[in-house]
C-alpha cells in the first residue's frame, strides 16, 4: 500500500479555500525565518499553512487560515528549511531496507531520496527492483526509484541473477515511483553507440524522465562529450573542481558527493565559491552511506553542513540539497521548496551553519523530534523469493576452494590480486606459490580468494589469491555482497574455513560472516537477497562493527577492509577481480588464466 | 506537414557518433565565443558541431567532427549565444499568422515561441487553437502552443464564437505542440474555487504540463495567495518590483514583459539588479507585439538589450531569454542552451550589450542573415470556415445604429464609455445627450459605439456611447478584432458611415476600415479569422499606418487609439465596456441600461 499523497490537482479545491481563509488548516507554523530557496532569501517572520499533506498558504501571516482542529506549531525563532533531498544514492550501501534506511535519516532531515536499486537488480532483476520499488512508495518521505541501467555491468564478465533489458527499462518507465534511468556505468558502451545501451536511454528520453550519468573516467577529450552527447543528465563521479565544471559546461548537473567513503564535495564546490558559476546545476548527494554513517554522523544534514564548512553560502548550500534536485528531475512544483501546492516538507533548525536538525515534518506530519524518529515507516512483506536468494546447490567442503597446479608443477608463478589500501583500482600482482599435493597453497602475505557462485545454485567456484589484507592463522570472511553480480566472495587463509563460511552464508541467507579457528567471530545477517536487513539501522552498525573487529583480529589492519572486500568482483574497476566466469583483466576487459603464462 | 525534428532520442545514434568523431557533423561554428547559459561564462575559442539540427559536440576543438559534407563556419570572433525564445505570447496581437509572426521575428533571433491563441479560440473554438498549433509545427522555428484557458473571458457578459470546456483542455494536452494551460485570467474563478477553471487546471497538471498564470489585481493579499494555491507557475501581469518579488517567493515565475505597449521589465529587474534575488525565476517576454515594432523595432533581442540597458548583466539578461524560460517548461534538455543534445538554435553577433542579430542558426540551419530572413515560413491551408467568420446575417443599415430614447424623453441621460489615454481602464461617464425623431443623438465629444454580432449571423447590433477618441466629421471606424469575444466594434459619429463600415468588413471576411464622407479612408484586411492576415509583416505594418494616419486624419489624437478601439468590449476590465448583451458595468460585474435612472 502507498502512503498516501494526493496530487495537487486532486488537492487544489481545499489548498484555494485553505488560503482563501474557508476552510481550517490542518497544521500552521508560526513565529520562524523563512529560507526562500526559489528566492535565496530568508524572510523571518513568515508563516505556512498546511492542508492535506501540502502547503497551501506561504506567506507574512497566516492567522486566516487556522480554525477549529487546526494544529498550530511556535517554531521560536528557527528557520523554517526544505526537508533535504539525496538526488543520488543505493539504499544496499547502508545494508537497510528502504524502511529501515528511512527510518534512519528521517531524524537528519532527508525528506526525499532518489535511488538506484542497482544492486537487487543483480539479484532479482526486475522483480527485485519492484520490490524496492514498493517498499519505498510506502514511506512516510519520499522515495523515488531510478531503474538500473547496468544489469550486468560487464557483459560476458560475469553473469547476474539477473539482466536488466531495455524492455525492462521501458516497463519500469509506468510504474508510479519510477524517476528515470539509473547512473548508466557503461560509459564506453555509451562512447562506442552501443545499441542496447541507448535503447536504455532511448526509453527514458521517450517517458519525459531522467537518465542518470556516471563517467568514472578521467578522460574529459572526446569520449566525454561523446558520452554526453549520449544523453545522460548528470554525474556524480567527478573529483576535482574541473569535473564539475566540465559537466556543468555540457549542460549537465553536477552532483557532488559526499558519502561514507567518498569525499568529492570539497573539492568541486569551489567551482560556485571560488568561480563564481551558476549554482543552480550543482546538486548534493550521498550515493553511497553505511549503517555507521547514517547512526553516528548523519546523512544529507551531513552533506549540506560539510558544504557550508566549505564555505559555501548557507542558503546556496541549501538550494543544492534542496530546489535543485527537484528541478533536475522535473519536480520543482511537487516539491524541494516551502511554497503553496508543494509536499510540505519542512525542517526545523536553530542555525545554518551547524544546521541542527531539530523538527521534521514530511508532508505536513511530524516525523522526526531532536533525533528521534515520531513515525512508523512499514516493511513490504518480503517474498520467500526475495528471503532466500543464497542458493549454493550443496554443501561446500575445504576441497572447492582447491586451486589445482599443472601437472608436475612444484610451484607456480601465480596472478595475485593485490589490494592497495583507500583506492578502489586492485593491482594485478604475480606471485610464486608452492604446490602441494597437486594443489596451489597461499604463502606470506597472499591468501586465498573464492568466488561462489550463488544464484543458481550451480555449486559453481572460481579460485584465486589475493594480497594486501593482512590475514593470519586460519581464518576465513564470506559476504554476499560481492559487487556488481553479488555472488559470495570468500577470502581465507584455510580451505576447511572458507568452506564453513560459506556454507553459513547459505544458511542463514546471506550477509557477511567472519570465522576463525573453526568458529564463527561475527556475523551480519543480511536475509534480504543477501544484501539486506530489515533490521534498525542501529542494530546492523552494531553488527557491522562487530566484523570489523573481529577482522581485525584475524590481522586485517586495512581501512575500510570490508568494502575492499566487497568490490573484489567489481569487473569493471582495473586492474584484476574474479568472476563466477574466472579471473578477469579488467585492463583488457577479458578472462585471464590463474597462472601466469598459461595463454 | 510538421518541420522535422527527430528527437534526441532518435538522434542519439548519430549525435554519439559526430562526438566521437566516427562520424562528419553537419555544420561546424569555430572561432567564437560561447556564451554557456548554464555555467554562466563566456567561453573563448569553444566550437560546436551540429547533426540532424541537434548539438552533437561542444567543446574546445571540434575538428574531429569535420568530414566530407561538413559546412563549416567562422564566428569571426563573434558570441554565440542561444536562439532567444519569448516565454508568453499572443501571435494574434502582431495581425500575423504564425508563418509571418516566424518569418518577422526570426530575423530577430527568437527562434522559441511559447503561445497562447487565445483570440482565435474566442472566434473558431478549439479548431482554431487546432489551426494555430499546426501552423506552428510547420515552422523552421520552435512554436509551442499554450492552450487558452478563458473563452469566454466573462462568462455571462458575452457571448463568444465558441467556448474552451475542460475537456477541450485534456484533449488538447495529447497534442504534439501544446505545452500546457495559457494564462489563467479568470483569476477570482480559481480564488472562488470554480469548478470549471480547477477542471482546466487539474487536466494541465495531470499531463505534467505548465499553467499560465494571469493575476491582473495589485492585491497581493489573500486573494493572490489563494490564486497561486490553485497552480498557476508564473504570472506576467507584475508591473512593479514588489510584484516580481512576491511572484518568485511564492514558487512562481515572473515574467518580465516588453510589449509594443506593456513596459513592465524595467520597473521589476531591479529585483536581481538591486535586490540581489536569485535570477533563475525571472523570465523574459514580449506578451503583445504590433507588426509595427517587430518591423522596426525588434523582437526578443529588443527585451534582452532593454534588460541589459536597465543594469541587467548580458549574460543574466540572455539566462532570463533561454534556459530560464525552457526550464519553466521543462524543456532545459531540449532547447534553451549551447549543449550536445539540445537543438541547434544559435545566434551570433558581435556585441553583448547591443545585441546585434547578424547570423541566426536554427535547428542547426541558416534562417537570417543580417536581418534578412534565409527560410521558408510555410502557411497552414486555412480553410473556409477560418476565412469567413464575419457572419452579420443580413446588410447592416443606418438604421441598425440608431439608438431609441425613452418615450417623450427630449433629452437623456446616458451611460458613455470614457477613453482614458494610455490605460486599459475606461471610465463610466454619464451625459445628457439630445433626442431627434426619438432616437438619441452624438453631441460634442461623445461618439457613437455598437457592438455587431459577427460570429453567429444574428443580426444583433448593441448601440451605446463613447467618448475620449476626438473625432469629428462624419466618420466611422470599425474591427473584427474586438477583444476578447472579437464581435466587431464600430465606433462613429455618423450612423450611415457606421453601417457601410461594418458592411465592408462582411464582404473582406475582416479587419479594420475607416471611412469618412463616404469614402473608405484605409483598410487593414485580417481574413483569417478576423485577426490576422497571412501577409508579410511589412505590408500588414504598412496598411496599419494607414489605418492610424486615417483615424488622426477624421480628427483622432489619442495614443495608441486602435487599442483602444479594440478594447472596448473587454468585459474584464472596468469600468464601462459593450457586448453583444449590452453595456457592462464592469466594477459589478452586470449587464447596465443604456440611460441612468432606468434600472
Amino acid at each position: 500500500m502507498e502512503h498516501p499523497i494526493r496530487s495537487w490537482a486532486e488537492l487544489a479545491p481545499r489548498l484555494v479555500a485553505v488560503a482563501a481563509g474557508r476552510e481550517a488548516a490542518d497544521l500552521v507554523i508560526r513565529g520562524g525565518r523563512l529560507v526562500n530557496v526559489q528566492s535565496r532569501e530568508i524572510l523571518d517572520g513568515w508563516e505556512v499553512a498546511v492542508a492535506g499533506g501540502r502547503f497551501a498558504y506561504v506567506g507574512p501571516d497566516a492567522s486566516h487560515c487556522i480554525g477549529e482542529g487546526t494544529e498550530v506549531v511556535d517554531a521560536a525563532d528557527r528557520f523554517l528549511i526544505p526537508g533535504l533531498i539525496d538526488a543520488h544514492m543505493h539504499i544496499e550501501s547502508g545494508m537497510l531496507t528502504p524502511a529501515e534506511f528511512a527510518a534512519a535519516v528521517i531524524p537528519h532531515g532527508t525528506t526525499t531520496m532518489f535511488t538506484d536499486p542497482h544492486e537487487i537488480a543483480n539479484v532479482l532483476g526486475l522483480d527485485g527492483v519492484r520490490m524496492m520499488h514498493d517498499e519505498a512508495l510506502m514511506q512516510p518521505v519520499n522515495i523515488f526509484t531510478q531503474m538500473p541501467s547496468c544489469a550486468p555491468s560487464a557483459p560476458g564478465l560475469e553473469t547476474t541473477g539477473h539482466e536488466i533489458s531495455p524492455e525492462d527499462v521501458a516497463e519500469a518507465m509506468s510504474w508510479p515511483g519510477i524517476v528515470g534511468l539509473g547512473e548508466m556505468m557503461n560509459y564506453p558502451g555509451v562512447v562506442a553507440g552501443d545499441p542496447k545501451m541507448l535503447a536504455e536511454i532511448a526509453a527514458t528520453m521517450r517517458a519525459g524522465k531522467t537518465v542518470g550519468g556516471h563517467y568514472a573516467s578521467p578522460d574529459r577529450g572526446v569520449p566525454f562529450h561523446a558520452y554526453v552527447a549520449g544523453g545522460p543528465a548528470d554525474d556524480h563521479e567527478g573529483t576535482r573542481e574541473q569535473d564539475a565544471i566540465d559537466r556543468v559546461r555540457q549542460g549537465m548537473r553536477s552532483m557532488l558527493r559526499l558519502g561514507s567513503a567518498w569525499y568529492d564535495v570539497e573539492s568541486q564546490i569551489t567551482a560556485v565559491t571560488e568561480r563564481g558559476l551558476d549554482p543552480r546545476n550543482f546538486v548534493l548527494c550521498t550515493d553511497d552511506c553505511h549503517s555507521g554513517t547514517l547512526v553516528n554522523d548523519g546523512h544529507m544534514d551531513r552533506v549540506v553542513r560539510h558544504a557550508i564548512e566549505c564555505g559555501c553560502d548557507p542558503v546556496v548550500a541549501l538550494q543544492m540539497a534542496t530546489i535543485n534536485s527537484a528541478t533536475h528531475f522535473g519536480m520543482e512544483r511537487e516539491l524541494g521548496s516551502i511554497a503553496p501546492g508543494r509536499r510540505a516538507d519542512v525542517i526545523l533548525t536553530s542555525d545554518l551553519a551547524t544546521l541542527p536538525i531539530e523538527t521534521v515534518f514530511a508532508r505536513g506530519v511530524l516525523v522526526a523530534e531532536d533525533g528521534d524518529l515520531r513515525v512508523t515507516c512499514p516493511h513490504y512483506d518480503w517474498p520467500e523469493s526475495a528471503r532466500q536468494t543464497v542458493h549454493l546447490g550443496r554443501e561446500l567442503i575445504a576441497e572447492d576452494f582447491r586451486l589445482s597446479a599443472p601437472e608436475g608443477a612444484e610451484t607456480v608463478r601465480a596472478r595475485v590480486i593485490g589490494v592497495v589500501e583507500n583506492q578502489a583500482p586492485t593491482r594485478a600482482l604475480v606471485r610464486e606459490l608452492p604446490v602441494e599435493d597437486g594443489a596451489v597453497m597461499p604463502a606470506g602475505p597472499v591468501a586465498r580468494i573464492a568466488l561462489v557462485e550463488r544464484h543458481r545454485g550451480t555449486g559453481g567456484v572460481v579460485n584465486g589469491f589475493v594480497e594486501g589484507f593482512g590475514y593470519e592463522g586460519r581464518m576465513a570472511i564470506a559476504s554476499t555482497v560481492a559487487h556488481d553480480s553479488h555472488h559470495m566472495i570468500v577470502v581465507g587463509t584455510d580451505a576447511e574455513m572458507m568452506a564453513r563460511a560459506a556454507n553459513r552464508l547459505g544458511e542463514v541467507g546471506g550477509g557477511v560472516t567472519v570465522w576463525r579457528d573453526g568458529a564463527e567471530q561475527a556475523l551480519v545477517r543480511l536475509p534480504i537477497a543477501g544484501l539486506m536487513s530489515d533490521a534498525p539501522a542501529r542494530d546492523v552498525a552494531a553488527s557491522a562493527d562487530g566484523m570489523v573487529a573481529a577482522m581485525r583480529d584475524a590481522g586485517c589492519t586495512l581501512n575500510n577492509a570490508y568494502m575492499q572486500h566487497s568490490l573484489l568482483a567489481l569487473v569493471v574497476i582495473p586492474e584484476l577481480r574474479i568472476s563466477d566466469l574466472g579471473l578477469v583483466d579488467v585492463t583488457r576487459f577479458e578472462i585471464t588464466t590463474p597462472f601466469e603464462g598459461q595463454d
